[in-house]
């Protein structure tokens, strides 16, 4: 639904602006990535907000304060959102009732609130004669937090799993050395993929055997100055000298093997979005439980012929039963002889979703 | 090497045209695709010429032919072809010789004869005082007849690996069912691939396990006109009733496990591209012995975490000594839920190769 006819274009132009703003500096973590440009009547930016996380002002709020502190005149102005403003009190007072103290005449929103507790900003703003456009770059707007929006709409965080695999479903060569099957441009794309999500999710198995710090990095290999919590799985204790144990970054260690327990801990906690990475035995039981709303295999242009497989038993003996999904992206990720092909793949379209 | 400063825009669009014509009308097999223009001085075309396979007329007699049914002048005219004229007599006589009984007095031309055998036209022609310019649009030209171009310089058969994998690495399920790992669109465009090929080729266990017909079909799931060789190798006798022995397309039994031996056999026979489908032991006897040229993947978006790999045992034991390969394509096949991902892969760059 959009109705881009009955906005500006500098109203469309600011939500394009908005956008990028909640793209560029919003964080992973329990709250959407919002950004918001107020407008002057005559169509001039008065001033721009954005959220910067949990328990720091919601976008509108932002841009509300920046254009106190500018001096600007925000009676009569409309504020260009890219998600319907909250109706509800929680870290932060709602947003809707801001912009109706602030005399703010009109409301241009991009995605719907899907999430039941804070949804109905749009109503209360046209109760108190506000005029509000709502549909404006919505699926842009979705896009952008279409984790944190499958998990409000869900009750559970998304989860992504990553696995690497040569060209014939290896993991590592017969006498186990692995390093390295991907390249070094997909090692980097990994570390641009972990650091979308707000949980590193892996075994206990992974942590005996790898011992790895589960730390995200950048482009230019420093860790991210905002970690993803790092999650180990299973009943077993953590050798105590891990590594993930350390204070890079904070560690919860959730003694179970079920994969729902797990997720209603986590969505408890307020996570978004987990990148599952390891085991293989850790990753067969959300595939075998429906888990799993999106894989990203990076495929090393390798042959084995034999050694340890990518993927382990999933109970599946014949081909009917085999666990179909559907491919979202393939391409190519490096250059020249360094590179590995990345896939991208959800479940079979639900009904009502795209 | 390209020469476009001096061809005329007539000259270039004749060898489009040429182009366009090879790629149509040429058919796999022990001569390469070719296709030649007659342009009169002023630019105007004067007849259109093609090889249709081994045993019919060359590109430039077949134009000169046509020029001649159709009274045009050819003295003085241009040649546009898109392989050097040959200037040797097989089957036929050569070319060169012809253009200059005819009277031609220029010569445009895209790739350079590779085959030892038949090289020397350009020379021929410039000793006879014909103009001749070389290299235009040689790579399109190359990329025509790049299995003719590698036979003919490596003294044996370009050949194509294809394999069907699961995404991890499986060809079948754990009980042997494996229909359908492809996707339709990826088996139609198998048979694409098969039919730009002139030898097909499987094992003996391939023919008593599935009795495979190994015919090529068309989109419209019609058998092509011109078939290719159907060869099985192995020392085992083949059922008598094998499917492969019907009367569908020519087959050949090599009695050998070599593939030097099969390739040689292949290569007296002027065999220019074989496709190597079955089995993975066959396969992996080709890829032992650095015999597989390129390699083509079709990757369904399936998981079945057990059953029969789909690439045997090629006696690697740990990843420094994976076969590396490098991924010249990566893209989806097939539309919606039933799309498969095709890669095409070649051995690392060898020193002088694109």
């Amino acid at each position: 639904m959009t109705h881009t006819a009955s906005t500006t274009s500098a109203e469309r132009d600011a939500m394009e602006r908005a956008l990028l703003l909640a793209r560029v500096h919003g964080v992973p973590g329990p709250n959407p990535r919002v950004g918001c440009v107020l407008l002057a009547p005559d169509g001039a930016v008065l001033a721009e907000g954005y959220h910067r996380g949990a328990g720091t002002p919601h976008a509108e709020v932002d841009a509300l304060s920046r254009a106190a502190a500018a001096g600007a005149e925000v009676r009569g102005a409309t504020a260009v959102v890219t998600l319907e403003p909250c109706n509800h009190t929680g870290r932060t007072g709602p947003c809707a009732q801001a912009l109706l103290a602030a005399g703010v005449a009109r409301v241009v929103v991009g995605q719907a609130d899907p999430n039941p507790l804070a949804a109905g900003g749009a109503t209360t703003l046209r109760e108190a004669d506000v005029e509000v456009v709502e549909g404006v770059l919505a699926g842009e707007a979705a896009q952008l937090n279409r984790a944190w929006t499958f998990a409000v709409t869900h009750g559970r965080p998304f989860v992504t799993w990553k696995f690497a695999t040569t060209l014939d479903g290896r993991s590592a060569a017969a006498d186990g050395t692995s390093r390295w099957i991907s390249s070094p441009a997909a090692r980097r794309d990994t570390h641009r993929l972990r650091g979308e999500c707000d949980v590193m999710l892996v075994g206990t198995g992974t942590i005996v055997t790898d011992d790895p710090l589960l730390t995200v990095r950048d482009a230019d290999d420093q860790p991210l100055p905002v970690q993803p919590l790092r999650v180990v799985m299973g009943e077993r204790d953590l050798p105590g000298d891990a590594r993930v144990l350390g204070p890079d970054a904070e560690t919860l260690h959730l003694r179970t093997r079920s994969p729902r327990e797990a997720l209603e801990a986590l969505h408890a906690r307020e996570a978004r979005h987990v990148f599952l990475e390891g085991g293989p035995t850790l990753a067969a039981a959300f595939v075998a439980d429906g888990f799993v709303d999106e894989v990203v295999v990076y495929v090393a242009p390798l042959l084995l012929g034999a050694g340890r497989n990518a993927v382990a038993d999933l109970g599946i003996t014949t081909i009917t039963d085999a666990l179909h999904l559907r491919v979202v992206d393939a391409g190519v990720v490096g250059e020249g002889d360094e590179t590995n092909v990345r896939l991208v793949l959800r479940p079979p379209t639900r009904e009502g979703e795209a």
